[in-house]
């Protein structure tokens, strides 16, 4: 493909009628690899966050749907198509948040749907279709970054919130750090301060080992020290990701844990907050109080590495997003352009 | 002593010339003590945290100083005051924010100046002003916790950061818990929800710790969830702990990193956000920006346990306190009541 000006760098890829993906719990201080011969075992690697990031889990929902079609035993398309909706609803629950994820298992049930031909046919399809899925992520990437890259000045330093890069797409480039690497191929001075990202510190592991790799300065600070950074002028702009962008509400914005403290501290200081996301991103189907925020367990909050981090005794509260309002952000950049306030009109306008 | 209600909980106490105190790098898994019997010892502690908290280290420094007196070789008063000045001089450099320290300091080297009687007689008055100051805190610290409990309803949930408890003070109450727990020995329904406070943890760890022992429900957050916790309504109201207070400059708030934060998401949804510190915590003689926020070293944010949490080749940046301003500020609890806004003003009347 034309668009690779990097070195090839995948989360997730097809191989041998398996699905292989980096396990992402070792980073940084090991790069392993899962084999995931079906789907069970992706539905589980998305549950522990083996393989995460919005993008990229939609992604490894359409793969696993792949390996579904890929190892079934269906006689009929209505079989095939059986076992694949049912697969879907199994995916669909591994992580309620991330709207990529619905928006990839949509895709690939459609397929089924009306479908004419053999069931060979049709499983090739299915594959096929979750291939090109993870190959146009890359090229959306690209050209999010591309747009992106534009809002970075020279020697800009830019904030960020958990791991919004390659490894939380199907691969090469990712969305908020998309932005920071083409601006640093077009030679750019630009630098990231990146927020650890409690419990699971994706931050901290992913984002300072996906930037040293690509020779981008990075520091990173606790969550809690956002604001003194940028109440002391050390942080120009903010890009992070999204989880889900709710479309219809005026654009809100479900992202990592921190992603809204971030933001009240940006605007406090008159520092510009964006959002990168694809347009696979908006969900344009529920409302607000429709969407689950994912809760998940005590032990991630509690425990680090075996070491009992709270007192018996206590509880934990973990939820795993939080939800930025459109008042905070001052852009959202897409493949399609970068999307400015006032959101839903302008959102329409983008979108035809 | 008459105020005593709850069992004696002491963090640090004078024991045959030693000063033992509670290593609260262990807790919540282990109570241990520390014996210290001489001052570098002690110094030591409080740079490695195993003593922590503005009111406690304040203590510390006094009962440093007694130590150094207790064990210094003058013979005249003019020699054990220069003992005591090298040692104030070098405790003034373990932690540079918190006020306590510098205050504790000076009211023991003021007892050395213009001195009249003997080297013995001046090291024994330097010992009893030392561990009268630790029962004065605690009486502080009872009477605070009176007045902010006035400002705590019946089925309040209390976010807080960091540990302002007893740990953090001589002992039995604390500054901002001492609010909870006064309130919940009032019998009023009183929760808290407990930032965890990285990089070292002080919420989860010892604010936990202490809660459960006081029957007091305390969930644990990560800091990065008090923007959302406070946006769904989960927390009615705020108290924090103070390292320092600039009295000079309107009562701006020095206290742990991601105070700051947590007083931003508290003024978006309009939720009161108090701060509780005795007198000793406010500066009178410096400027804002004559203050020295510590920053320490990068092995707290990039490991725990021993396993390596970021990429080698990412830089950390970890400023151990933040900077609120007084406008985010409803109120200030001490022992002479509660000081309202607008503060210089009203500091100067509380004063009197």
């Amino acid at each position: 493909m034309g668009i690779r000006t990097r070195a090839s760098l995948r989360t997730i890829w097809w191989e041998n009628s398996s699905v292989i993906l980096i396990d992402q719990t070792k980073l940084p201080t090991g790069l392993e690899y899962i084999k995931c011969s079906n789907v069970q075992r992706l539905a589980k690697a998305i549950v522990d966050l083996e393989i995460r990031g919005a993008p990229a889990i939609g992604i490894a929902v359409a793969m696993g749907l792949a390996l579904t079609a890929s190892h079934s035993h269906a006689r009929t398309i209505e079989e095939l198509s059986i076992d694949i909706s049912s697969d879907a609803e199994m995916l669909r629950k591994t992580r309620p948040t991330a709207w990529n994820l619905f928006w990839a298992a949509g895709i690939i049930q459609n397929l089924t749907n009306n479908f004419e031909g053999t069931v060979e046919e049709l499983k090739e399809i299915i594959i096929e279709r979750a291939l090109t899925l993870a190959e146009e992520d890359i090229f959306i990437n690209k050209t999010m970054g591309t747009f992106g890259a534009s809002l970075i000045e020279d020697g800009d330093v830019v904030g960020t919130v958990c791991n919004a890069g390659w490894l939380a797409t199907a691969g090469e480039y990712g969305t908020a750090l998309g932005a920071i690497k083409v601006a640093h191929e077009q030679g750019k001075n630009v630098s990231v301060i990146s927020l650890e990202t409690r419990p699971v510190l994706q931050g901290a592991r992913l984002t300072s080992w996906e930037l040293v790799q690509d020779g981008i300065p990075v520091k990173v600070i606790v969550d809690a020290a956002v604001g003194y950074c940028v109440s002391k002028g050390m942080i120009n702009r903010f890009i992070v990701g999204a989880d889900r962008i709710v479309a219809r509400d005026g654009c809100y914005i479900f992202n990592k844990i921190g992603t809204y403290t971030a933001a009240l501290a940006a605007r406090r200081h008159g520092v510009p907050f964006y959002v990168a996301a694809p347009m696979s991103t908006f969900d344009f189907a529920n409302r607000l109080d429709e969407v689950v925020v994912e809760e998940r367990g005590e032990r991630e909050v509690a425990e680090l590495s075996n070491r009992r981090l709270i007192a018996e005794g206590a509880k934990v509260y973990n939820p795993a997003f939080d939800l930025t309002p459109p008042d905070l952000v001052d852009g959202i950049i897409t493949e399609k352009g970068i999307l400015y306030p006032p959101y839903p009109m302008n959102l329409i306008k983008l979108k035809h």
